[in-house]
């Protein structure tokens, strides 16, 4: 196995560590505040790999895996070793540029470097660095170490041949890649999740009905069928002929709500106000990190179920998929 | 328990007949063609029955449920006896204005009239009737006797205390109703649903990225969560400080997605066909049955997870939920 860099420490980093570790790489953390990584990120990590091993998921002790994560005493150290080097600093476009450019220097010409920016694009950090064909963004969802899905972004100088090593590299470490072709803002993912949130705010804002059956509407209905068919195949089993019969029959209703959603709703500050309070009824701000423990072993959970019963046509899938 | 009434035995008013019979009630199922009721929505419930015995979910045989619906000789005859009246005829706004009237007419005084209308508002067929405060919205979400999720939507003319009764009536089922405080076409879920959807097709029909990937996003990223909480309970976890926190932090970004969506797209029947062609290789149209079999066994196995590890502050939760 080989040396991975994780540049950055923090909730993003810290999960990419223990993502590469438990595959059998080693791990060299590096973080501009050492501490972060002594009095947080290893105590951190250690703590998830426990989780992760209570919940089966490991196949190793998770001192085993522990091991293989040690700090790097520079960012040029840890970089220089790597086969492939994964920066996850602070959302600030100046602190990327000077990271991506500090960490192009200092790697190797084969070595891949990848990004976790969520809100800035590719092209606007990687581009002007020392090779940047090496270069893409390979975007998480949180939490990381948990949740399988990564989304690849080319920038325009992205090299083809890195793109697919980022793919089968994704791949074997146990994660779900999916390929943006074309920079766009928010990615995939992050688009998906804030066109919803954004209708849900609008009708909430309008008094059509309250935040906490908002929440409802997902786990007590779309989600039951989400945790295992995608919104295309919801379609495509819900009619005999499949998707195109489904656009036949209900065709004019999708774009009719397509038009109809107010994503653009100026939501208020008071709105956000009322939501927030209404949830933290439930689930009260002091505990959250209790309630992130649970949500964290719910997604294990979940997974778990989507590993039993595969579909019956999984092996044409996987054909599929490659 | 008392009587209920299904009027229409496709599939959304036979898996209705399941979930009054399950609970205890006598169901008088009635459709204008008695053929479907004994040659296909008979035997339907029986398969359906079993499935839920296996999935350990019945308290009874499935037998015992059966017995407990009966083919009624007549809409009135059905509509008479009962104290719950739920019609799943055609979405037709001519058949729904007539079948309406005829129930009626032929409903005791306090019976309730409640709609499976999806893409029909009830003030277009429900409030010209006898006794219209009696009758609202009650839509479900496909498969009924499988996903909890009940849309309750008063017309204009909806008594108070009906929707009350209705709540009531929903939660002893088993259901998780939610109330939809002001008619808009699609309701709730299908608002979310659709929005989501016109998004994924504008990021397919532009090159984005491939319907695929939008499937996979779904179930594995943001279903992940979505299984166990809901958009807004999402954000709120995702900061120490929960929603307001999530708000301070990401709101512009959360603005800026929702601005940018194209749920508007101008999708075409050339880019539905292609996205039915990539998920037709995956999910054979001929084993669509046998897919959808998969699928429910996957929803049941959703909803045991969630039945399990509940939220920490589950008490809290159910003390608002009332």
């Amino acid at each position: 196995m080989s040396v991975v860099a994780c540049i950055g420490a923090g909730n993003v980093g810290r999960a990419w560590a223990v993502v590469f570790a438990r595959a059998g790489h080693s791990v060299r953390l590096y973080d501009a505040n050492p501490a972060e990584i002594r009095d947080r990120a290893l105590p951190l990590a250690a703590t998830l790999l426990g989780d992760l091993a209570r919940a089966g998921v490991l196949t190793e002790t998770p001192d085993e895996v522990l091991a293989r994560i040690s700090p790097a005493a520079s960012l040029a150290e840890a970089a220089a070793e790597a086969g492939w080097i994964q920066e996850s600093v602070r959302e600030d476009l100046s602190l990327k540029r000077a990271v991506l450019t500090e960490i192009a220097a200092a790697a190797a010409p084969e070595a891949i470097i990848a990004s976790s920016t969520s809100a800035i694009r590719g092209s606007e950090f990687m581009t002007a660095i020392a090779g940047p064909g090496r270069a893409l963004v390979a975007h998480p969802v949180n939490p990381p170490a948990l949740i399988p899905l990564v989304e690849l972004c080319a920038t325009p100088l992205t090299a083809p041949e890195t793109l697919a090593e980022a793919r089968r590299f994704m791949t074997a470490l146990g994660m779900r890649p999916i390929t943006v072709n074309r920079e766009i803002d928010g990615f995939i993912l992050n688009r998906l999740q804030y066109t919803l949130v954004a209708e849900a705010l609008h009708l909430v804002g309008e008094g059509y009905c309250s935040a906490e059956d908002i929440d409802a509407v997902v786990t007590q209905g779309l989600a039951l069928r989400w945790a295992s068919i995608g919104p295309f195949e919801v379609a495509h089993l819900n009619a005999t002929e499949g998707f195109m019969g489904f656009v036949r029959q209900l065709g004019p209703m999708m774009r009719r709500m397509g038009a109809d959603a107010r994503t653009d709703y100026d939501w208020s500050e008071a709105l956000a106000q009322d939501i927030h309070d209404a949830i933290a009824r439930r689930m009260p701000v002091e505990r959250i990190g209790e309630l992130q423990a649970w949500r964290d072993r719910r997604i294990l959970a979940t997974r778990a179920m989507q590993a039993t019963d595969l579909p019956p046509v999984a092996d044409a899938e996987e054909g599929h998929r490659k």
